[in-house]
């Protein structure tokens, strides 16, 4: 059951989020919304390879030199601070602000925030520039909010999403962006509102790189309803998810399951969508 | 059938392409000869993979300080600009002229050649240094041939192969090298003769890097027969879509492809070679 | 049979090696250790997912602004030189000195050490910061023990392993450090004792970062039993051998050998494991 009481006041009917999660993967495949990444050494293969699989189409493109003309060019930015050096600060911080003029949304993974303070400070300097969506895991994401230097594992999540529920919701209401918290179950909020993306498994952690690709895949789906961020957040995190748990039935490991879990992702019809799709609300 | 009418002034003999691609393989193989790569951060993986599994041996080196030594011991480079800064230029630069000097093909992949005015003039000044082999896509090889900037879908080709073919002949022409365009069909063309290499499956354009990589193969296959760099770089993209077309019967989306992909050309036989390349001139 | 005679004044009892290599992974398991990773390009995917399906938490971190917060913070340090370039090196120096300086055990890859005098001065300058552990080649341990520039073919071997075994002692004695050299069997020195993994498979070779993953492997297996590096090492590379043999079962070529090597990693069960453990000492 859904309780939308709370989205009331934003939005009159509430979302049947199977349909909608199907209409944001169609789009995707009709449209090959072009998203400009800036992002990690580790995830660059897997990121680019699920923005395919989905019908999007990856650009990895990170000069200072090139932002002028490519990021106006391109449908949404996604920024992942994963293997940051002091060198790479300008590029994500020169496309943000590009994305940010020509009107374009703009998506920021902030992995292992809390790792370093430097690392830190450039996350809290990104989110500062008002991306559209804010994809971590709890630890990332309680790091962001309140600040906090120190090590969790790497780029593991330490926190169960859920107990960073309350930190999303609040960075959300102090950023203006749209915050999701991966884990058991995906959470996304507004601020306001928090929705609970219920699909996936649990092997996918130990895949590297699928957090930083599920960002993308939210770049790709705000870049095709910009105006609706808040559910494209949720339905990317689902539709990534049922990709996964289709995936899933045919592994027999992590390496297997980033097989399948692409294929799946690729192969994903509107009756497996609409019936898989796993959204709740709370209030 | 193959016409070879207009090859007639090049080579008295039209060459038995099954025979030949065979020899190629099999020659790299035997060989392995030594490629270094300067490449994108994206391919490395993919293209180190598809080396090895063609016998190949694969050196990811881009190092300045490194290529005095090691360039000249290479038996072919490769320099791809898929996620070009200001800081990798110097490396490509000097390994293209290390490998002039010491007489070693080289092959220019021009990733996105057209996404910006830095890229675009960087790739043209590669162009400039004459690589052996230039291998895009249609937007790419339009790009390079007519000095244009404008990004198309990133690295994907929004321009059919057919379309880039004058576009080549006339980049094969101006620079003395040899260009090959991917697509449904993948030309190659001297600015004289044209071919076509008809193998490969549409879905080896939803696998990141495959591009890159088979410019990889194209270096191995010219470093063992560096005086018939036309039938070398059509043999190469056959083989690999050959491959390809070998793991699709396998494969259940692209990230499986992928898989079936490598493990094929590891595996292709001489009786699969000769029975399946598909190499046609074109007058 | 193991003759353990030379070991006699080292250790009283000769490592029941079957139940250590078990003992080693499933501890790995258990305390999720938390290995800083400076390593090449190409290897960052496979590394990554190697230590998650061991069960470690693997983090790529290499920003010289980060090393004084956060290389004291882990349990260990894979240092790896394959894509060398003159700006990452201090990175390297300043987090193998971080670690040592924090009593966390570190581990170097010399990646391709003599393919030119630049790699090679920065291998021995980086061994003589004495790292726990060196794992190469046979190429690689024989340019590092003589100090010789010369290109094999890029990274891989050309020597056997057997004939570099002097060298790795030689070596070991020289810097302080545990040693080991991949090959037909991997082989172990402290510069006094000598042991052989005999487990693998020769595909393995045909899979990019193979290698340099293993030497993750050893890192993390090192951070959980720091006092007895030398039996870790052994182990280390022992399971990721049996990890290979197990794949080899299903594989149809060496991109599917590294889907099921990483899955069979992640699956290795205690009795797998004490059964295929096949580690032989030397005298």
């Amino acid at each position: 059951m859904v309780d939308n009481t709370h989205q009331v006041k934003h939005q009159q009917i509430s979302p049947e989020w199977g349909p909608t999660a199907w209409a944001h993967l169609s789009t995707v495949r009709a449209q090959s919304p072009l998203i400009q990444c800036i992002t990690n050494f580790v995830s660059m293969d897997l990121m680019a390879n699920t923005l395919l699989s989905a019908g999007a189409s990856p650009a990895m493109i990170h000069s200072l030199r090139e932002i002028p003309d490519f990021t106006p060019c391109a449908d949404a930015l996604c920024v992942n601070v994963g293997t940051l050096t002091a060198e790479w600060l300008p590029a994500m911080r020169a496309a943000a602000e590009a994305a940010g003029r020509a009107g374009k949304p703009w998506v920021l993974d902030p992995v292992a925030a809390g790792a370093s303070r430097f690392r830190l400070e450039a996350c809290r300097e990104l989110v500062g520039m008002r991306p559209t969506v804010v994809r971590g895991n709890g630890s990332e994401i309680l790091a962001l909010a309140y600040a906090s230097v120190g090590p969790s594992k790497g780029v593991d999540s330490s926190h169960q999403s859920t107990d960073a529920v309350e930190a999303a919701k609040s960075l959300a209401k102090s950023s203006g962006c749209i915050v999701a918290v991966s884990g058991a179950v995906d959470f996304v909020t507004d601020g306001q509102r928090v929705v609970g993306a219920q699909n996936g498994v649990a092997m996918m952690q130990k895949i590297t790189a699928t957090g930083c690709s599920v960002t993308a895949l939210i770049a790709a789906f705000v870049a095709i309803d910009p105006l609706h961020a808040f559910e494209a957040t949720a339905t990317a995190l689902s539709i990534f998810g049922i990709a996964g748990e289709i995936g899933m039935d045919m592994a027999k490991g992590p390496a297997s399951l980033r097989v399948h879990l692409i294929d799946s992702l690729y192969g994903l019809d509107q009756d497996t969508v609409v019936r898989r799709v796993n959204i709740i609300s709370f209030a």
